[in-house]
């Protein structure tokens, strides 16, 4: 059987730190496991246009293994080019660089290995938002020049204690978010979703559902994406919702990139409407080099908190969904029924609600 | 009356910013209600050497004001020089740059605003935390660089998650840092301190107190410094302290600079002894330009989390302290009693512990 895994290239560093396990050196771990089994593995970080190793041993792979670090887009076009595919496996969570609708057409499952990284993901977004709101970027880059001048980062420089923060998506890193906040005395904790919470849950984190996204934008100091990237999210924080965000609000967005229009956040955080964004989601990634979101600034010149895309990539994440990634490939090869969870797209059908399906 | 205080510059940010009141030129907002009552009231920022200000006007003035940003040092020399001077407040919290015992002697009280920025310190050291276990810095200046390479960040990149945090002091700061880490889902949660946590507050936290120092640090992989400075804990975070350390521990110190030895530091950052060092505060401030923390690095160049001293001097914390310092000199004019927790030295005599008392 022939299973196809694009990941990230690591070069010295995977070298030098074996637990760098997404790596195209490392192999997840899967390699002697996988060949001694007799399937033949080809893992590399190759994947754009018609020469990549991705395209081309897609067309008669039947296990295709993707993270979304460094996505191997699986486009409608190359699944009907892919005639032996039967699972794609995302080691990591957030399959949105799959067709999921194409797949669900021919027949390919997608799954995920769910827990892995929800947790490496809400840390993230807690250390974003207080890295915003108490405008730490500017103040370490005065250090590292060589200046001190306290009044100019405490002009811009908050407590998270007071504010109002709310999510959107209450789901597994959503609600780990929430759960993270609770001791910061904020003034409220908000989340929109398109189901409520569970009663016991919610009380348990003190969140009020705002229902309409207007209003609940309207309402909150900090807000952060906990959502997945889908027909229906695509854009979602363009233009007209950053009109409807309080003044001097603060963004977070770990979900994906695509959520939020590139231009209408940097044209946000220019003239004030946004003082921070921060996040590691980018809507091509690796992000091109005069990608805007790379060096856009507030008006002091601070409020940008971003970096590439490894929050749910921690070593503490990469164990975690390698030995996922293994798991989900046992069930496969001895028929053995997944976990539940996992399975995004089952044989022909959505299995889950998370992407928007049809 | 002569009150004088001591205070930051702000310029341009000053004058742009209103919420800037611990500047010498918002003044604390104490200039109308000061100058009112008939008193002089100096502000300046000058405050090294013997023509600055400080020295000037502290010979007779009554009233002192100053904070830890931009210390004001107040040394037994001086303080014998002080003829009229009966009372100094430190707009915030730490007043280590008073000699205290000189004070006892001289019955000069000392007051801080306790509580006024315990919260703001707080999040600071979860920021930081955060920010060092998982490898911020070098991944925000690689996208301000143009670079993105995922394996040279998540190399060294965990989840807080599953770790163990002490903390150095479980005070009010230190207190606040554990109750924040609670929903993080840390391994254990360990303290020193010099008494036992109430066994309700110990409990509500799940935190174990280590009663041998050298004990404490060996079983930590995450180490925060949450107690004032004084003859007992300068210098106790030095090289010998250090060997003691877990191999590639993280060290956040929002306290004192003087806490930490700082060659110690530097080398343990070099030597792999310590994966990261964060926090605000010097042992001089304002730092030298040349000031070894301002550029050590981990020996993956990362490691680095300083800022100047700011975390107790957000926009919030700015108006409590400024509106407990008023509140501490209404109670002087007026003779009324002063609220016991902002009392560090009485008349003649200690009224804390924390402060390491003869």
């Amino acid at each position: 059987m022939k299973v196809l895994a694009i990941l990230y290239h690591g070069y010295a560093a995977a070298e030098a730190e074996s637990r760098l396990l997404g790596t195209v050196e490392n192999k997840l771990g899967l390699e002697e496991w996988l060949t001694s089994q007799g399937h033949e593995f080809i893992v590399s970080s190759s994947k754009e246009g018609p020469d990549s190793d991705f395209q081309k041993h897609i067309v008669d792979a039947e296990v295709l293994i993707t993270t979304p670090f460094h996505p191997g887009y699986l486009t409608r076009d190359l699944i009907e080019k892919a005639k032996n595919l039967k699972i794609c496996v995302t080691a990591g969570v957030g399959s949105d660089h799959i067709d999921l609708n194409a797949a669900v057409d021919h027949k390919i499952q997608v799954l995920e290995v769910s827990g892995s990284n929800v947790v490496s993901v809400a840390e993230h977004v807690i250390m974003s938002i207080l890295l915003l709101v108490r405008n730490f970027v500017p103040a370490h880059e005065m250090i590292e020049r060589g200046d001190w001048q306290v009044s100019d980062i405490a002009r811009n420089a908050f407590d998270l204690e007071g504010k109002i923060v709310g999510t959107i998506g209450a789901g597994r890193i959503g609600y780990r978010v929430l759960q993270r906040l609770v001791p910061f005395d904020t003034k409220e904790l908000l989340y929109y979703d398109y189901a409520p919470l569970p009663a016991a849950a919610a009380e348990k984190v003190k969140a009020r559902r705002v229902e309409d996204l207007k209003e609940f934008v309207s309402q909150c100091d900090v807000i952060t994406v906990n959502c997945p990237l889908h027909e229906g999210t695509r854009g979602l924080v363009n233009g007209d919702l950053l009109s409807h965000f309080k003044d001097g609000a603060w963004l977070v967005n770990t979900a994906r990139g695509a959520i939020c229009d590139k231009d209408a956040v940097a044209k946000a955080l220019k003239s004030g409407k946004l003082s921070g964004y921060s996040g590691d989601v980018w809507n091509v990634q690796p992000a091109p080099k005069d990608h805007v979101w790379r060096t856009m600034k507030n008006h002091l010149g601070g409020g940008n908190g971003m970096v590439p895309h490894y929050s749910g990539t921690t070593l503490d994440a990469q164990a975690r969904y390698a030995l996922g990634t293994r798991n989900i490939l046992e069930n496969y090869f001895t028929n053995k029924p997944q976990d539940p969870q996992n399975i995004i797209v089952g044989l022909g059908k959505y299995e889950t609600k998370a992407y928007g399906q049809r």
